[in-house]
């Protein structure tokens, strides 16, 4: 898009969007100068993107996500940015930041996570933490640029591929940048601004309930933006107003106290993965309707502005059938923006013996299985977990939370443990908060497409935080593109987006205050 | 055992067991000389043995494989026997010999196998080529007698660690010592021998048949001894008419494109894990029961002789449920005598994801299971594919054998890959074959318990070549102990059954001809 062809649509789509009431943000010089900061320093901003997701970040690597929170403190006192680390026995630490703007009357609080996902290196086409800059998607053919040698402008569609390109030092970078570009302008929020960075959000963030209690006054703010997960599968900016909640669990299965040849013992000896799958099976049926007497019994209906709001968002199911080559969908081939407001069951994973060159003529001594459940509201972990094994106990197995012994095994005709994970609810509040009303006016002021609402995010973040412990709104603000394989192997940023994060973060820094409801 | 109460035993016994029109086997003179030489030399035939094992033995290796070939050559040879190797096409060379006794009539073939089963080495307590003995089981607390300061007489419950120590090189070290212990007491067998020693039998012997046809001049014998297989869970010897067939397929299903966030997509993108699970639990009831439309059609019920053959054998299930640590069996409680004379489906293995720490809340691209059928008679490998695909077909599946394109998988709601190995039927024989009277003579001669006469070894051996290819009776004669870890890891072989072993060969080669029925 051309630099003139923006201010047009901007004044355009600010009588249009931002309404009567609103005044349209800030001014298009602003927008304009940081939008022409960002085309003339592309190659510097991805380097010091590269440099931060060089370090590696999965939760329970101690030393190296300690490196992580250093880094970002150097990053954020380098903006003029008061940052330090929270301390949290037994976490990662989180990084604090605060920027107080001289006679700012409202204070915006941003959370993100810097920590990320496990990860399988054998499933990646290079090392997680080698980051490389591909002029296009990996599974289009995309070319290696060598980070020594970037051009000044980098092609929108090309990626960085590395853990937590998006998921979810994504919105940590375009902070930053945002920050760098308004600098550069000579312009300056039009709020305080307070910065929450997580380093256990992929682990389940299990000590975040404990830290919101411990540093409820530090926090205290106008509204909180929950900067985490993929914007619309349109490529549309979006924002959200609740996320799934989670739990999760290992189950394991016991066969025989040793692996048995499975002529001389098959068909006699109890197969754990056969079991394994009676067991998942019972859980969902073919077409992924879960089975568990009572396990929807808390979902709360969607109101008729959330139907509504879901209506508006734009079909990509079509597109997306055609992307990720699928021929049909679960949940009765409800679109995706809806089947994400209903409870998800997912297996995560299965592990029994071998298959292929490795596969053996055995019955394996155990199976095992892992399962995420994404709640909406208003399931709560603990009614997941009791009606799950009330489902399990009434199917006749003994169940155990510890490695059972060789005599409860043979005591028991079906013996399973489970592990549970932490787990915490979904949240949903309304969609018709002051913050999202000027959230959105601030983003719309320089999108030329309607930013996408959503009742509720299908991934899970522990938005129920805010709203119940801290009790202050919260808004969710994703950046990355949908299709970033976050979570799993070759997890990578679109560039156009990281371009549209510092714009959007820009955007609002400087523009809610003014676009904020009278 | 004393060498005296041997002596008696052995007389009470040949009275009881042989039968009157039976002359009691060569003389009890040659099998104490063999009983005592082998107690001089238990030390020097364990290192022999541990010699052979330490041979990488996997089909698939084919410079390993080889060595193994050449090696039992020069076993063979140093025993006299006319020893070499027949090629055959695309596979490990067969190993072939022949020894020939002046004077004598009567021919009998013996087969093993020196290949193993494929290994998953991070399962073995110790590498499964780095031969190890251990002066009790693993699981009991065993510890290593290095190899080189054995002790003259080894514990008869010490077990030797490697793969293939039972499955099947066992049978290989017990001829060729049995031979040694012959010459040393100036004994000689009183038949001609034929050894067949196959390479590829755990990859279930795709060219046997081939072989055989082509060497089916070669290999005409009064009879064939399969050598094979666990003994008794009694530990009582056992011979048995005929073994369950094999035939196998790897199964892969897919999910979306790419990996997915469980929680943006979860219940809306299909869960191959999920899918996978309930395609296994279509094949199997909860009990074990096959669900497969037609698959049962072709068993063939046993005889009465076979139902009292079973019914005679030692009740060993409350034994088994007590060292497997089972709580209930399969095959509504069948005892496993009669349980593996009924078809079996097996999972061998299960893969998607990642389960325990390396789990990620995220959806697989593909599902992929292994399994194993055995069958019995008559049940075709064809009949068995047939049938699977058809219950598959009909529940919706699109059928490939080979990678679906993008294009397939989004034409088609649910694609299943299914890739079948080789297989063959099962075959049982007479009960009364005359090779089977003069074997088990020539062993009760030299046994204190009842030789244990199984219709059908649970266990697949290609039995039906030698009833349907070389039409040629073929008994089962095993060696090995029934907790010998076969096929899985820790494989071992319990020495006393390498003695009985080395007594077992000696007995028949020198009886067999004696104890013929006239």
């Amino acid at each position: 898009m051309s630099k003139q062809s923006r201010v047009v649509h901007v004044i355009c789509l600010a009588l249009v969007w931002t309404g009567a009431a609103m005044a349209p943000y800030a001014n298009a010089q602003t927008s304009n100068a940081v939008h022409a900061w960002r085309a003339q320093h592309e190659a510097d901003i991805v380097r010091q993107f590269a440099d931060l997701l060089s370090l590696p970040n999965v939760a329970s690597d101690k030393a190296n996500i300690q490196r992580n929170a250093d880094r970002i403190v150097e990053l954020l006192a380098a903006r003029g940015i008061e940052a330090r680390q929270l301390p949290e026995a037994g976490a990662p630490p989180i990084v604090y930041g605060e920027l107080k703007t001289p006679g700012a009357t409202r204070t915006i609080g941003i959370y993100a996570h810097y920590d990320g996902q496990p990860v399988d290196t054998s499933q990646w086409a290079s090392p997680p933490w080698r980051v490389r800059l591909l002029d296009a998607p990996l599974d289009q053919g995309g070319k290696e640029v060598p980070l020594s040698a970037l051009p000044a402008r980098i092609p929108a569609e090309a990626r960085i591929y590395a853990r937590s390109a998006s998921d979810d030092k994504a919105p940590i970078q375009a902070i930053v940048s945002a920050l760098d570009a308004l600098k550069a302008a000579g312009a300056r929020p039009s709020v305080n601004l307070k910065f929450f960075f997580e380093g256990e959000e992929e682990a389940g963030s299990p000590h975040l309930p404990e830290a919101f209690k411990q540093y409820r006054d530090l926090l205290a703010a106008d509204a909180w933006l929950l900067c985490d997960g993929p914007v619309h599968q349109s490529r549309r900016w979006q924002i959200h107003f609740g996320a799934r909640g989670i739990t999760d669990v290992e189950v394991t299965l016991y066969g025989p106290a040793r692996v048995l040849h499975s002529g001389h013992y098959g068909n006699w000896a109890p197969n754990p993965g056969a079991q394994m799958a009676n067991l998942l099976a019972s859980l969902r049926d073919r077409n992924g309707k879960i089975l568990i007497p009572g396990y929807s019994d808390q979902v709360r209906p969607l109101t008729a502005s959330e139907q509504g709001a879901i209506k508006a968002m734009p079909d990509v199911d079509a597109q997306l059938k055609q992307e990720l080559a699928l021929g049909w969908t679960e949940d009765e081939g409800e679109p995706l923006g809806m089947a994400i407001t209903h409870p998800a069951l997912n297996i995560r994973g299965i592990q029994v013996g071998n298959v292929g060159n490795k596969s053996q003529n055995a019955i394996s001594t155990e199976a095992r299985a892992s399962i995420d459940f994404r709640l909406v509201p208003d399931q709560t972990p603990e009614r997941v977990r009791q009606t799950f094994e009330a489902f399990l106990t009434k199917q006749g197995y003994w169940i155990t939370h510890k490695e059972p012994t060789l005599d409860e095994r043979r005591q028991h005709a079906r013996v399973v443990r489970l592990e549970w994970g932490p787990g915490y609810p979904a949240a949903r509040t309304s969609m018709d908060l002051p913050v999202a009303k000027a959230v959105v006016a601030s983003m719309q002021a320089i999108s030329k497409d309607q930013i996408v609402q959503a009742p509720l995010l299908g991934g899970s973040v522990p938005m129920y935080l805010w709203t119940d412990v801290l009790k202050v709104p919260v808004i969710g603000l994703p950046i990355a593109n949908h299709d970033n394989n976050q979570h799993g192997a070759n997890e990578n940023l679109r560039i156009q987006n990281l371009w549209d994060g510092i714009e959007i973060f820009a955007a609002i820094f400087t523009g809610v205050d003014g676009n904020w409801p009278k």
